[in-house]
């Protein structure tokens, strides 16, 4: 066998691993999950994925990082309305996938799990930044209030549409998204308004 | 040992390994559960446990059954503002026992799980009934146009707190819930003129 192929095959080897490891991780979580599992499901020999991954902590930061680095939140429309609705379609999308359900379960069912915890807050953190620079640059070109909390607002919207599509099971259709968001936004674009009013 | 003795003994049983098996369902979830582990953690023997629950299933019914029993949502203070906010507080210092994390873990994670399925879904329904009468009644005084979608309204507002302790394991003070209440109420309330703004 030529080096080339050697690494056509070792990268297949790679990728089959990773996608056991995100299946195991969708049926079990991180607690239960086992290399003998992971290498059965990808069908090689246990001490194949140890010479690569020593630990299981390992498999499961590379099979992870792997799906976070297909996923980019963000959008840019103009419109904050319509950048919401982009941008929780796209979260809606990704978490009807297996491998996009896996990792959210993952960083929220085992986010207590002290081995993950550093992973899930790096790749929580990154995958907030470009939502929020949304909600910034909306509040610039003052279609928010200067008062408006961009992480209030958007965990809000996305603790929602996260539970209907993994734990309600609830339909979440692009018409739910809208309404959510214009929910949600009418209530950020008049905060100031119910502050005035309450202080009657 | 008279029978009486016998009995308070047996209900101590009970009591012990529901709690045990409420303790394991925090750890390993519905799935992993084990009669041994329950077994061993409420200190009494495997067959004790079956003899009472003969199945998983039994056995993790009646726990989570007992806690969904102790825990009532509802609030009737004459302002949809401050049931709002009651009835979220309520539901986050439940969420912060352990019992109570337990049976959210369990409702959301297991949901999957067609064996729980049915009794989750119950328990879903009975938790929800007092929250949605109590948006109706707010409709019905006027506090709310009639449009309101109540689900999406206590879904958004659930689903927010929910996140935030269960997973994120943010913050989540009076202060924040009042945050919370506000903006999505505020969205609420102005449904109407987003409507027409947009229509313009």
């Amino acid at each position: 066998m030529s080096g080339a192929q050697r690494q056509v095959r070792g990268e297949k080897v790679v990728e089959k691993v990773l996608e056991a490891t995100l299946e195991e991780l969708a049926i079990t979580g991180y607690a239960a999950l086992s290399i003998e599992d992971v290498a059965q499901r990808a069908g090689v020999a246990k001490t194949t994925v140890y010479r690569r991954w020593p630990t299981k902590r390992e498999v499961v930061h590379a099979a992870m990082l792997r799906v976070a680095d297909d996923f980019i939140l963000g959008s840019n429309t103009g419109s904050i309305r319509s950048d919401l609705i982009a941008m929780l379609k796209g979260f809606r999308d990704f978490m009807s996938t297996p491998r996009g359900a896996s990792l959210v379960r993952t960083l929220v069912v085992d986010n207590g799990c002290s081995e993950l915890s550093k992973l899930t807050y790096d790749i929580r953190m990154d995958k907030e930044a470009m939502p929020l620079a949304v909600v910034a640059r909306a509040i610039k070109r003052g279609e928010l209030p200067r008062g408006t909390d961009p992480k209030l607002l958007l965990d809000t919207l996305f603790a929602s549409v996260q539970n209907s599509v993994l734990f309600l099971e609830d339909v979440c259709d692009d018409q739910k998204i809208a309404q959510l968001v214009d929910l949600v936004l009418v209530g950020a674009e008049n905060a100031g308004g119910r502050r005035l009013r309450r202080a009657r």
